[in-house]
């Protein structure tokens, strides 16, 4: 499959190199492509375009911007986005207070969603750090879960294959249509607090059920 | 020890039952007493008291009310929750869209702290049903965990000792001050998703962390 990742920066390229690794075609976008060379002298296979061929490039876009500028970040790709599969993992974090800018009645998630209507948002991946991302297994063999919502059902069940296939997820809880954005970056400021308290990244939820 | 709990429906009355069984004197407080009479019948230990005699009598206060209202219940009792420890766990839902009235940059939690400077208000067990809140172990044998969070930390204690020694709470996350009750009602829309999808409200959530 053919993924194209808008940001380049740590979580950009953790996941370009992961689905790289894991055999796909990646191109990861920088509008300054030149601060890419030594990552790529190591993984010669990644692409590097600007965020328009990206966005062209992938079959699966990935948004993996500083939710703040997200919305900024898209809106340009709007016509080669058309169609398309969008995994948004974005939080949207402001800083230094570590409030969210939009939170309760609306989400990052479903600000994208509005602002490219005929693109498939599919909100995933914002609520564990980049190396989780892409080896939950990382953590250790006790179960935990990665949420997953979004209206277009079939791109939805497109995403949780890549989460369970390539990034080997073993719980993947859809929480229906992309209002869960809401939920999901809702839980960003107790994984800050809880970051702030465990002195590591390396942590994730999971949901006990009654035995 | 005393406990005075405010507010009489099904949460209420779950902690009152639930701390009568484990030999603390409890009274639980009405506006309409007369409508805990088939209840107190059953439970001829636990007694009823008005709001304000139920604030006299606790040395430990629980605000059982629903979250739209617990400021305005709470207002009246000021003074007989001088210098008490209040546990809250109230949450500021909206009917019938399921927001919040409260969340991100503010809280139920903290607004109560506001409303009762000399009150040591604690936040914990908003984020399970009455029934998990004071019996932990009925999800079975799987690892999950219950947020605390407030300023003062003697009391905080106190409701961490209440509790794991009552409630046989085995993993308890002390959040910090009482903005950690942000993040632990910020969690709620993502409780009433999970509801939804899994059709039982037997469930809670639990952190991992790397083995």
């Amino acid at each position: 499959m053919k993924f194209g990742i808008i940001g380049s920066g740590d979580v950009g390229k953790t996941l370009a190199v992961a689905l790289n690794d894991k055999g796909q075609e990646v191109m990861l976008s920088s509008r300054a492509p030149e601060k890419l060379a030594s990552f790529i002298a190591e993984k010669p296979h990644i692409l590097v375009g600007n965020p328009f061929e990206t966005a062209s490039f992938g079959e699966v876009i990935i948004n993996a911007t500083p939710g703040l500028n997200s919305l900024d970040a898209l809106l340009p790709l709007k016509h080669a986005l058309y169609d398309k599969t969008l995994i948004d993992l974005s939080n949207p974090l402001e800083f230094p207070d570590l409030t969210l800018s939009v939170a309760n009645t609306d989400s990052l998630g479903e600000q994208i969603q509005r602002l490219l209507p005929e693109t498939k948002v599919i909100k995933t991946l914002n609520t564990v750090n980049a190396k989780i991302m892409v080896n939950p297994s990382s953590l250790g063999t006790l179960e935990h879960v990665m949420f997953v919502s979004g209206n277009n059902f079939i791109a939805k069940q497109v995403v949780i294959d890549i989460l369970k296939d390539l990034f080997l997820w073993k719980h993947v809880i859809d929480l229906g249509d992309i209002s869960g954005a809401r939920t999901q970056e809702m839980l960003l400021p107790l994984w800050l607090k809880l970051y702030q308290k465990i002195g590591s990244s390396a942590f994730n939820f999971n949901i006990v059920k009654k035995e």
